[in-house]
């Protein structure tokens, strides 16, 4: 492997990460750069620069995917790496563009060393990672790898009503390439952690080998509003006790499930809201997640099992719809390997770890052998202007894609 | 006792409610009259001509309270009955009204019967009793009390600046006689039940023995918001769950605590209240109420050392803060004993019981023998445009009234 002339230009990866993140750069320090917005089409217009500086083919699908490609010796599937750039509405730097700008300064390490590979090694930008505009999340890799189809994700509409389809050619970013063309040979993908593991554990690289399931399920209670007063315990059909039974029970399932289960209730609302009258509806949701499909079920069914019993002991109407339901990912065994190789040649601290957040690397898992690195979060913060990484962890994780890609090259 | 020869007029008593009721009307059939409003002094400016028609010495005390007095044979204190007219956003016809007109319909049955009492007889309009504009609640009857300056109820404002006392000027109810002045022998409220109990337990006539006190708590907690996927359960402080398990708790106590013991949570908010972000804070409200005072503090004491603990276990902030506090009231006995045997005599069935709710007779119990009479809410219902109570039920409690009143008028 001829990984010991190329290395990672600190200098420019960072320098490169500054640069992105000051367009649609936001007052407290992080970016809004929702997907199709003007700042996302400002930061493609820039990302479209390097690309091109570093002497990539650029290729755009009809779903906005972006895609540099660097020759190979061998006609032969590339080998690729990326994320997206768009952002949540208040989020980081770092999240999504780490990975895209971690795959351009592999490019230009290998360029800076002259190194020649195999296969064609590709930096792919994906449409609408977030999903905070439009949705499903993730969706430039789901109709790449053929989850969603192309009519589907052009279709969608924003929540003034805006269709996907029209704001990404109102930013000229819908291609002509039809989506899918490049089937890869291998995807690894950077990314922040995203959670406080490797810095708690004080490690690191994060060998991903897998992605959790996950579950959501919106649940809906009809009781029977009255006075706080006057209406005795027997008597009363109460959504809010329901709301907070349900919650409390959210927690007794991640123990009694075990293993990697995680519970949360991120969202409630009662009605009226007021503080001596007994709620008489409640909304609440619930998100599951677990790396083994056969305990994430087992987690659901305790779920449905304790509304079952709750809607009879409290006289209440409860009514649960699935939103959103993702097997988990396992990732490529081999890859993983690989990743772990790399950091030890490199001195860097690894764990092999699970993933809790959704990525573009579990979509392209679809279609080709996938993992992804994961360096630190301080404080396990994302989605959130205070999303910082140390700038040696940044580099390290970058050295880490370089080792891996460039083996993954020589295949 | 000459009561055979006095009966309520069922129609006038009725016609008078729905002539009231017409007053501050909703297209839903309830009222909105909140306090001080053009409604308020409407439904003021009715009831102002009624005690008038009735041959009544009118008195306007100084925070707006109405009195009506009907002349004894002797010099003594007069025996009291009213309520308010004031009501909440979008309230019924009933609640506070029924008070003021069954006082009414007992005067004109007197009246009718050419019936002179020893004491005087006084039918009282408090003001603000909801409390709905202008905090707190029993706001005119509490003065009238002594629990609150005159100069603190004036000063009050509500939600848009208004001051309440301008606002009793602008409506022309700003009276001269000093707050107080009128010392009764004795009170009695007639009211809706506000609850279910008497409609459950097939009884027309609740003889209310006492009133519960009430505890009112808000609880903020403040945790960590953080990935809902990749924060393991143990790195978690996640207030999204600390308000479910206080909601669960307030139901634990209240079985715990036993007897009349009564908990609500009638409030909960979340941030950011999103689906896959582990809350960072909550709010919520917690409803205690107990006719027990010592009860009712171990409930509250049950409340907080199960913060202390959850504060201690989850890693978050918990702060809670009394939003209201008031020691349960015992009745007079005598008076209730008064009320069970006019009611037996009349052939009506009757109940000894507790109210939830607070009522103007609470504040009067601070200065004289006080109690209530209940007639029974429809499916427990008030506050609301469905509330609802036989027309038969609300004449048998005016029947009742009068008899109580004119058996303490003899004293």
């Amino acid at each position: 492997m001829p990984t010991a002339d190329a290395r990672i230009s600190a200098d420019k990866l960072l320098a490169r990460i500054e640069t992105l993140g000051a367009i649609g750069a936001t007052p407290e320090g992080g970016v809004r750069r929702l997907a199709l917005s003007d700042a996302d089409k400002a930061g493609r217009d820039q990302v479209m620069d390097w690309l091109r500086e570093l002497g990539l083919e650029v290729h755009l699908d009809q779903v906005g995917n972006m895609f540099g490609l660097r020759a190979g010796l061998a006609d032969r599937a590339p080998v690729m790496t990326g994320s997206h750039i768009d952002s949540v509405q208040n989020g980081g730097r770092l999240d999504g563009a780490y990975g895209v700008l971690a795959g351009l300064a592999v490019v230009e390490a290998l360029n800076a060393a002259g190194v020649q590979t195999q296969r064609p090694i590709a930096v792919g930008v994906f449409t609408n990672e977030e999903g905070a505009r439009f949705q499903p999340d993730m969706m430039g890799s789901l109709v790449h790898a053929g989850g969603l189809t192309l009519h589907q994700a052009l279709d969608t509409t924003d929540a003034s009503g805006a269709r996907m389809g029209d704001e990404l050619a109102r930013i000229g970013y819908a291609g002509t390439m039809p989506c899918g063309s490049i089937r890869p040979h291998a995807f690894v993908e950077a990314h922040i952690e995203q959670g406080p593991v490797l810095e708690e554990d004080d490690v690191i690289i994060g060998a991903v080998e897998d992605l959790q399931g996950i579950s959501w399920t919106e649940i809906r209670i009809r009781g029977q509003a009255n006075h706080a007063g006057t209406t005795p315990m027997r008597l009363r059909h109460d959504a809010g006790y329901c709301v907070g039974a349900i919650t409390d029970h959210v927690r007794t399932l991640t123990r009694e499930t075990g293993g990697t289960q995680v519970g949360t209730v991120g969202c409630i609302e009662l009605e009226p809201q007021v503080i001596n009258v007994i709620p008489s509806a409640g909304r609440m949701t619930v998100d599951l997640r677990n790396t083994d499909e056969t305990r994430l079920r087992g987690a659901e069914q305790s779920l449905e099992r304790f509304l079952t019993e709750l809607a009879a002991s409290e006289g209440v109407g409860i009514h649960s719809e699935r939103l959103a339901r993702f097997e988990p990912v396992r990732f490529d065994p081999t890859i993983v390997q690989k990743i772990e190789t790399h950091a030890r040649r490199l001195g860097l601290s690894c764990q092999r770890m699970c993933s809790g957040a959704g990525h573009d690397a579990q979509m392209m898992a679809r279609v080709c052998p996938s993992a992804m690195i994961f360096v630190p979060s301080a404080g396990g913060i994302s989605h959130s202007p205070a999303e910082r990484t140390r700038p040696e962890h940044l580099v390290a994780g970058a050295d880490v894609l370089l080792g891996t890609l460039l083996e993954l090259a020589g295949e």
